[in-house]
């Protein structure tokens, strides 16, 4: 088969980690007889650079055009200490999340048993873990109404759910939800919050439709604490945007694997595979970045934009090979352990594909 | 001196902890030759059952009238499936915080050296927390606009703060970092809200009134990372009222010591104590529940809101010497250890002031 991927790689170690991913995807092609055309295409900070705004209509028509995307990082410390600049990397992705109608952004946060030591928590919590987080990206707080009254003295945001977006997130939910374990949280606010109301009822009301699936239904608060204390007791959560953002990144912590953890946001139009990190400006260009969030991300690719399970399966096994065998850049060592660099960690998977 | 304390026990095991708490309190004020005047007052489920209201009128005198409020917890099983029944005990929390103007939560997290290896966290990531949040309670999205459109297919939640909102709350979190090691982290999200840029452009031009103190910016969801891996990296955290609910209850869990935790609330009326927990029905009558947490909020307000500082020591200093000699309740008991019952650990309290 042919398949055309859009390829953002963006700012920082994104051209880095980007060019491994396409290096083993490639190697996977020609394994299995595929056809990969790659169409690079600017965002973030390199864009803004570049043409003034940091996701142009052009890479907007071709990520359109593609089967998928595959996307590395954005942003630049440029940007950083102003987040009232007209113009920021951040925008980009707001704005191609809601274009590319990426309404579901699926975080796995797993285990993996060689590196189960470098988490924070005890190994006794975590072991077992593997879990989903289903966070909504198009909705909610990030794109309702805000701005300023009173000449600038008060200032407001309006978060805003309809029943219709947190029935196709909770549609994913339940459907992810049937191919594991049949456990799904619901993660909400709803002592508080009317858009949490909705989101419960709109969940329960459909319950009945999946009666082996066992909802559980958890104030963001609590989950924020026992996903530090049991996080192996999860299975699929859903959540809206902002609870979304804040507790997936606390889970990444969880595993101790941080920087080895894919990502995937799905939608209406097409949808887009990307690392869970960001654009380690410190790092640019020392080809010391750990590619293998951004290879899992296109093994999650093929597997799920392209229904390709054994191509998915021969990149995570060579991952786990790699990690084995301590085929590791340098934020994986543990004391004087030897590192590799970005390139050759890509080249030995390359090799043992 | 004669101090008048409105005693709010609330549901579940409030009254059990909050017995232990006035017991203390009481044998402190002895030796102290202080007089104390406790003012019961309903609130929470058991409000409900008894007048109807969650926050009645009656208690909210009592408070006003008191020296400082003293509160259990509030919640009973009975209220917890149905978010959107009309009357709930969370509501008459949310009523009493803005009714007595209590605008800033007090949260601090600090390890006890005998329960360090109670947490999920490895030993070496937590020693040295003493860690303190500063939440917003009046404000933001919990109180903002809300409700339903399009016949109750789209609901809506405001988010709005003033400046002036948030240079109060940010004014008593410099004055607290004066008091420390200086430094200060302001927690938003400004990359994407308009509430958060007001937080950040209001909190940076307060900077040059404390010039000693290093104030950082962190969005919320690095925080909700950089707490689980280095939770001994911050000193003072200031934020929102939604984001404070989420990482203080986070922040609670790092220490092995949730059941421990004091907090308090102060505003423009009066100053509120109170257990970080629950109500824990499930305990209720058992004589079971960790009396400490309270205690231990008692001490804050005999120091914050009478300035009694010896008063408070002389709780902790108890309270910790307790713990070294194991006179604890059974939620910190590992393996076969001996465990008190809630009234022994105050009595055995009481004894050894
Ligand atoms: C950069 C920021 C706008 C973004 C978000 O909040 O969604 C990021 O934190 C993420 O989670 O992808
Ligand atoms: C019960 C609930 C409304 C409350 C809150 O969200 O403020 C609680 O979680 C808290 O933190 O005191």
């Amino acid at each position: 088969m042919k398949y055309t991927i859009a390829l953002l790689a963006g700012d920082g170690i994104g051209p880095e980690v980007i060019n491994e991913a396409v290096k083993v995807s490639d190697a996977i092609a020609k394994k299995f007889n595929h056809e990969i055309i790659w169409t690079p295409a600017l965002t973030g900070a390199c864009a803004i650079d570049a043409v003034g705004v940091p996701y142009p209509d052009e890479t907007h028509e071709i990520c359109m055009k593609a089967d998928a995307v595959l996307f590395g990082a954005v942003g630049h410390p440029k940007f950083d200490n102003d987040p009232s600049a007209p113009v920021r990397p951040e925008q980009g992705l707001l704005l191609m999340r809601k274009k590319l109608g990426l309404f579901a952004n699926v975080r796995p946060t797993f285990t993996f048993p060689s590196l189960i030591d470098n988490s924070p928590l005890k190994r006794e919590r975590i072991e077992g873990t593997d879990l989903v987080f289903l966070r909504e990206l198009t909705g909610g707080i990030y794109f309702g109404e805000k701005g300023r009254l009173d000449g600038g003295e008060t200032a407001y945001d309006t978060c805003t759910y309809t029943r219709v977006e947190v029935q196709r997130l909770a549609k994913k939910g339940f459907e992810l939800a049937m191919t594991r374990t049949k456990k799904l949280c619901c993660v909400d606010k709803a002592n508080v919050l009317e858009t949490s109301r909705l989101w419960r009822e709109t969940v329960q009301a459909m319950e009945k439709d999946y009666p082996e699936v066992t909802v559980s239904y958890e104030f963001v608060d609590a989950v924020a604490m026992r996903l530090v204390q049991w996080p192996n007791s999860y299975d699929v959560l859903i959540t809206e945007n902002l609870f979304g953002d804040i507790l997936t990144d606390e889970a990444s912590v969880i595993s101790g694997s941080m920087g080895l953890m894919p990502s995937a946001s799905v939608g209406e139009h097409t949808s887009l595979y990307e690392p869970i990190h960001g654009s380690y400006p410190q790092a640019t260009g020392l080809n010391i970045a750990n590619p293998l969030a951004t290879i899992l991300s296109a093994a999650m690719m093929f597997e799920d934009a392209f229904g390709l399970k054994e191509e998915a399966a021969t990149i995570r096994a060579a991952v786990n090979k790699s990690l084995e065998q301590g085929i590791i850049t340098e934020d994986l060592a543990t004391k004087d352990a030897k590192t590799y660099k970005t390139s050759e960690v890509g080249d030995w998977l390359v090799a043992n594909l």
